[in-house]
């Protein structure tokens, strides 16, 4: 994959980790994930590695969790 | 300040973040300090609000607490 992806579920925290990252990394290597609302994406963050939101899934396939936002568990309930 | 600050203590998930945050920002965007040698900068990461590193502060002072590698009390230890 040539973008990091940035997963999210819309919460203050992850809106906020957003904003930064974005000014970080640029939006153009970014793709960014709601998986509040793309569910269907869910389990492919898992399969990631993904813990909890937000999280920076790398190009080299790192996970970067980012403060926390939200569980897993809480974004599937 | 124009570099964002990347607080480290050395640890494995410190430099594992720090690989990949250098190749997210950029070496050039990015100021690495390690405050668990450079013990006279602690006092300065816990006032930007850092609680854990590794930790990356923005240039417009948010703090982005990346991963767990240590508490701020393990690094004063």
């Amino acid at each position: 994959m040539s973008k990091s992806i940035f997963y999210h579920a819309g919460c203050s925290v992850c809106v906020s980790a957003e904003h930064d990252i974005i000014n970080l990394v640029g939006k153009d290597k970014l793709e960014l994930v709601n998986i509040g609302e793309t569910r269907n994406r869910i389990a492919e963050a898992e399969q990631a590695g993904v813990k909890s939101v937000p999280a920076l899934v790398t190009t080299n396939g790192n996970v970067l969790h980012i403060n926390f936002g939200a569980s897993m568990e809480d974004v599937k309930g």
